[in-house]
């Protein structure tokens, strides 16, 4: 497509003050004690951001619609086909005001070049609902309900704190989580801060995802003997902590074998019973997470902490229980979208780095319906799900040039 | 000392009844939801169970009196110079019914059968207020406070929950932390339960304490950095959890060597930040335990631990923080005094075991004021501080037999 004046994308100081505006205007919702912001999806904070959003696009002249589950689209016109820009605007608690919503602000600001100027490209911008697994332990809801991608049993199963299931608390909403498929999407393309240190390291400021990694995860639980810390001779113990304390050094061991591949492990939970100063270690209870864009070497790992738990408990004759309760496949995202916004950044003569995305995201849930790329911003220090999460607006404002750039060259 | 008939002592059915009968007139004090009981030191509970024993005192016709700081003594004449029988009330949080009350009634039973067949020998049962450090995180403080084995810089810094320190609470109750100390005594006894598995495993009802074991502890906190699990490569990670686990490792490691010397070391105690499923472990704090009788050999568990943490922390570019908060003395129980408690044993025909005591008692405060004894009976599976502690009153009254038999040998 050729547009005559692109001097819109280049005025920096505008957009840079537009981006400002906009951020400062969701800033006060869902502000708790810890300085951050708590906007869990399907609560009245998220639906406040979604209708801030609304509002937003009110003003720019933009026509706005929700679905039947709540998600919230925003368009110049309403096409029959069109490529989507999308993220969500709920967040963890006490988290940070980027993390998402630097999405949303990017495929606005796409919106109002495209009205202001009158270029005919059809997109849409989407809001999807409850990305986070905060509310209800399961991320991506909004995403992976117009997508078909969540089964009515798994919306039952999945409750929050006060044992509501996310299926009721949709329909008690009047949402339906029998709703329509999405359809008729020729692109999908998501904006959202790295949340990991990558592009800081590198000092780059564009990253695209090559691949979206996919959790492995288990609970573990080890069963010690409790006993007196003073009164226990060393060969009398069964000692539930030293077992996963030794389980813990070997994962990481063998992630680090596994990390050619681009596959990380981690054990971020401990859960240890009595936890008493003067009392041996009765119990202990452990969350592995293994994540990678390479199933083979994410099986190699998962095989291979398995058999250590299994020889060290048998060695010291303890008792475990291993549950798995992910096994998710690695996403891919498409090679010559990839290609075409690195073009794009040529164009802008913007380095970028392509990278896998150890979280997921909604984009994950149309890999298999459309082309479908992600854009990765720098978050300062890697630092996400927290107040302290930050980002340059000027490295927003490249990477929607980037997906400007990238739409208008199809 | 020549006794004409001592058929009393070997009337079992009738002292196990009476044994009994003590013990269930204990038994609903303090009964909490766990089904243990929580009689901590100086609360109405630890009162109600003093009250308790003064009525059983009364019933058998004994003298009873309080000292300064609610220490509660039963004896049949206010004897100049005695012996001294002894142990404690009070309970932790959700503990068993035998820790502690055991010794109490073993010494009952002694000035029973003294009263009863006016048998000639000073004796006095004291139960020592706060032997639990559950209350105030100090333990043996009745014994302490007679014995001025504690100062009174230490009672104030003693604070409970609410943040009220001992010296204060002592001050409430009426009692003088300025207490006279304790004289005339020509010869200490406890009888306690084991606290730990190596009567039960070894088969023998009876264990003479040679020493009591003193623990050496400290807090480690190690500084990490908090990041995604997910999102941050193997090599870019400062995971506190992944130190903290090959600390605990070692520690294990370190103390099996030095088990040889019955020194053992235990980190019972783990808090990871944030714990969560998906984040890298940004701080881990551990509590050390090492204890032993033999202070070089603690000693060399304390250095290589602390070698070993400087080491892990700086090859992995981690901050730590490592505060000693104890390092005791072991102390040694009198030598004479066990000859005599095997002599007392032998004419009973019972299997005896010299062993260490892994825990620290209220003998611990009388070593250096008169010959002191340790009589240790077995509980079933080692388990104490529990609602599940249990004993057999047969092994209590043989620990309290020799006792006695002890008693009329000087």
């Amino acid at each position: 497509m050729e547009i005559s004046n692109i001097d819109f994308l280049y005025d920096n100081e505008k957009n840079l003050s537009i981006i400002n505006e906009w951020f400062k205007n969701f800033y006060s919702i869902g502000t708790d004690e810890s300085g951050g912001v708590t906007r869990l999806g399907y609560t009245k904070n998220e639906d406040i951001m979604h209708g801030s959003l609304r509002n937003l696009a009110r003003s720019i002249g933009l026509k706005y619609s929700s679905d039947e589950v709540g998600n919230t689209y925003v368009y110049q016109d309403d096409y029959e086909d069109c490529y989507m820009i999308a993220s969500h605007l709920d967040s963890v608690i006490n988290g940070g005001r980027y993390d998402g919503v630097a999405g949303i602000v990017a495929g606005l600001l796409i919106l109002k070049w495209i009205k202001e100027n009158n270029i005919k490209i059809p997109v849409k911008l989407c809001a999807f609902r409850c990305e986070e697994s905060s509310m209800y332990g399961i991320a991506t809801v909004g995403s992976a309900l117009v997508t078909h991608k969540i089964t009515h049993e798994k919306l039952k199963k999945a409750t929050n704190k006060e044992g509501v299931s996310l299926y009721d608390a949709l329909k008690k909403r009047g949402y339906s989580p029998e709703c329509k498929k999405i359809d008729n999407i020729k692109g999908f393309f998501e904006l959202h801060i790295e949340q990991g240190r990558i592009l800081e390291i590198k000092d780059i400021k564009i990253g695209f995802v090559s691949h979206i990694a996919a959790p492995t995860r288990y609970w573990l639980t080890i069963e010690g003997r409790q006993d007196h810390s003073g009164a226990t001779p060393m060969d009398f113990r069964m000692d539930a902590l030293c077992a996963g304390a030794m389980i813990i050094t070997k994962l990481e061991e063998i992630a680090n074998i596994e990390s050619i591949n681009k596959t990380v492990g981690t054990i971020g939970y401990i859960d240890n019973y009595p936890n008493a100063f003067n009392v041996i270690s009765g119990k202990v209870k452990l969350g592995i997470d293994i994540r990678g864009i390479d199933k083979n070497s994410i099986d190699r790992v998962s095989g291979d902490i398995k058999e250590y738990i299994a020889k060290v408990c048998s060695d010291r004759k303890l008792k475990y229980d291993l549950v798995n309760i992910s096994s998710d496949e690695p996403v891919k995202m498409n090679e010559n979208l990839i290609k075409k916004m690195e073009k794009a950044a040529n164009k802008l003569s913007e380095p970028y780095y392509v990278m896998p995305s150890g979280a997921g995201h909604d984009a994950m849930k149309f890999v298999d319906i459309c082309p479908t790329g992600m854009i990765f911003i720098p978050c300062r220090g890697g630092i996400s799900h927290n107040k302290d999460e930050m980002i340059n607006y000027s490295d927003l404002l490249t990477g929607t040039k980037i997906i400007f750039e990238t739409l208008i060259s199809f």
